[in-house]
């Protein structure tokens, strides 16, 4: 380790749980975006970042940028976001803001406030979307991805407009985008969060390097056939929406073993719905997930045929009709090489994964700046809940792996 | 033919117009048990009845008997119902009771009001059950099966119970199961009805022989996993409690393939139920039939034992829960074959068929006495719909079919 290496990763420990004591109760996190709680942790982390040292900025979007200058105006960012969904988890978000902000005092304490090149921590706005219903607002309004036209119409339970919202924040909605200027000395981007699902904690494994957020393809597929009397409709007789659309099932299972990803049916609906009654119409949800755009479109088009194919064999009919969809964003080949590498120093054995949920990361890798995220393990491979916990022990690696990152992007930046 | 047959298939046709013009409007058929317009129904074949000379008598339950006095007392026994569910259609149960009037009738006239055995045409007092929920009433009373405190507890859709409404008609509920005397001297019981499934529609033949009623094993099965995300989930990290359900549908098909009888999977629900989470709870409703008490068994095993191997396969759990059952009813094999035999002389083809949904018929073969039924075709294999409809020539085909089954069951009665 570097003599100066001053990194203090039990100190962010500490601070994730004098966070979760300032603004959590017996329910989980309360940081929800535009809220006095939320306000409340962002004085907290402003009031770190100004006895770090570092300049404090917040951008057109509400988007809080802690900045320590370097030689050179080229910038490695470090990403996070400290707000919540309601009752939520104790380190979703705010890990990496914590672990950002005491890799921010490490570099500072090395370089004696004036590193080779700009550190920015950013702290997104919104990045859950809990109040508005739409993810990503901070970062996608930094990226320019934001659909201005949607995000206008947004309304909250009580019928708030999100402009009305972002209004009482002091922030004019009309004028989010220009946050986009704070990427333009962006060379690379670093996000550390907790895996949100099973792999690492399955392999035993403290950290991962993520490569990239998948595809989805969402779909609603209406299977439609005849409702015929269950006592004397004899079964070659039957048009049973129910047995073509349950074929679908083991079927995406085959699709997933042929091309990895992952698809999930999560909801089936028969109508009438009756003990007595052939099912007429059953109506399932697909939602399909893969890293690679060609493999993703395969899976789309094989579960097309698929439903197709029982659809005939069952003598009934089916509709598709698309919910959402996003492309797979995938991460920087270096940055994931770097991300690695780090992992395997600090503790000896990686793994690379790709990202099932979404994440402010993806924002800025559409933007074509170099992005990477790392993973930290997550006990019961569950988030957005109270329950969500990480072991004490791999937060610590965390942010040693995390700083080793941001250590060798530093040096990557340099040298392109 | 004999030549004193003056059996007029016709005049049952028009009479059947007849009824459906006096109790019927432009959603289909009104006669309700225990209604002002069922006993419209009632009055009008009561004076039909009188007119033909025989004797008519009200039992204990309601059922009103039309009897042709023979020299014989063992009796020859015709069954059907004149009411109907809400907007039914203008034949199940009536034509039965206006083509056993056009028998009496060329009965009477043949044996100048004295035949050798007594024949006798019962209008069963709501068979529909669609007033309180419960059918075959009339039926099971006299039968002895009906449940007393079951039916004594059920009550209308305003609050008006099943001895209150009876008590309105002039019965008096606690000695329904008196009109049982009515079965004392009954050798034989005769029933037909429109076939209320597509068996001989896709055969393409006016009628066959009814091989007794099904058996119903009827259960909801509940699959239970865990909820997951759907996009940080690996699949073989999954315990997904709708591809435990699912494999069962094809399941059912095999199993029938394997039995005969029907399955059939009627109603399917998801929790969490949403298309970005594994699916944790699956309920399924499943409904099966079968002619023969072993083979019913046979079947229910088998999926019990198929969703015990799904569960596994899916590292769910499966829990099985009993919404009803009754045993296979078989009819009489000596006057199945005089129907069949019937049919013949009469259209020239016959098809032995068993019956989906319970019929009167049911109720009686299980007080010991021979019983059988014969279908007419059903264009739409639909009931219970004002679109219920049979063409008219084959209604005629089942009047004269029914009259020779009449003559052979006497015959049959006589020389036993």
């Amino acid at each position: 380790m570097d003599s100066v290496n001053t990194l203090e990763p039990t100190r962010t420990v500490e601070e994730l749980k004098e966070l979760r004591r300032l603004t959590g109760d017996e329910n989980g996190a309360q940081r929800v975006a535009f809220t006095e709680t939320w306000a409340k942790a962002r004085r907290w982390l402003e009031e770190k970042a100004r006895a770090a040292g570092v300049e404090v900025e917040r951008d057109a979007a509400g988007n809080l940028w802690m900045t320590l200058r370097g030689k050179s105006e080229e910038a490695l960012l470090i990403g996070g976001h400290i707000d919540s969904v309601p009752n939520g988890g104790w380190l979703d978000g705010c890990l990496n803001t914590l672990a950002g902000l005491e890799i921010l005092r490490r570099i500072g304490t090395q370089y004696d406030g004036r590193p080779p090149v700009t550190v920015r921590l950013v702290d997104w706005a919104d990045e859950e979307g809990a109040r508005f219903g739409k993810s990503l607002f901070g970062s996608s309004a930094c990226s320019g991805n934001l659909d201005m036209a949607e995000a206008r119409g947004l309304t909250d339970k009580d019928g708030v407009t999100l402009p009305g919202a972002l209004h009482g924040q002091g922030i004019d909605f009309e004028n989010v985008k220009e946050s986009n200027r704070q990427l333009a000395e962006a060379a690379a981007y670093l996000e550390l969060h907790v895996e949100q699902g099973p792999v690492l904690l399955d392999l035993e494994l403290p950290l991962g390097a993520v490569l990239g957020t998948f595809g989805v393809e969402r779909h609603a597929l209406t299977f439609h056939g005849q409702a015929a009397h269950s006592g004397s409709t004899p079964m070659n007789r039957r048009k049973d929406a129910f047995l073509a659309a349950a074929k679908m099932s083991p079927e995406i299972y085959r699709i997933t073993e042929r091309h990895g990803g992952v698809c999930t049916i999560g909801s089936c609906l028969t109508k009438p719905g009756i003990v007595t009654s052939v099912v007429e119409e059953c109506r399932i949800t697909l939602d399909q997930r893969h890293l690679e755009a060609a493999a993703l479109a395969a899976m789309l088009g094989e579960a097309r045929e698929a439903s197709k194919r029982f659809a005939q064999e069952g003598n009934v009919t089916v509709a598709w009709e698309r919910l959402w969809q996003i492309e797979p964003i995938p991460f920087d080949d270096e940055l994931i090489d770097l991300c690695d590498a780090a992992i395997q120093e600090t503790c000896g054995k990686s793994h690379r994964l790709p990202s099932g949920p979404l994440h402010d990361a993806a924002e800025v890798a559409r933007s074509r700046i170099p992005t990477v995220m790392m993973f930290v393990q997550s006990l019961h491979g569950i988030s957005h809940n109270k329950i969500e916990d990480t072991r004490e022990e791999h937060l610590e690696l965390a942010v040693r792996a995390f700083d080793r990152l941001a250590s060798t992007a530093m040096e990557w930046i340099e040298a392109r």
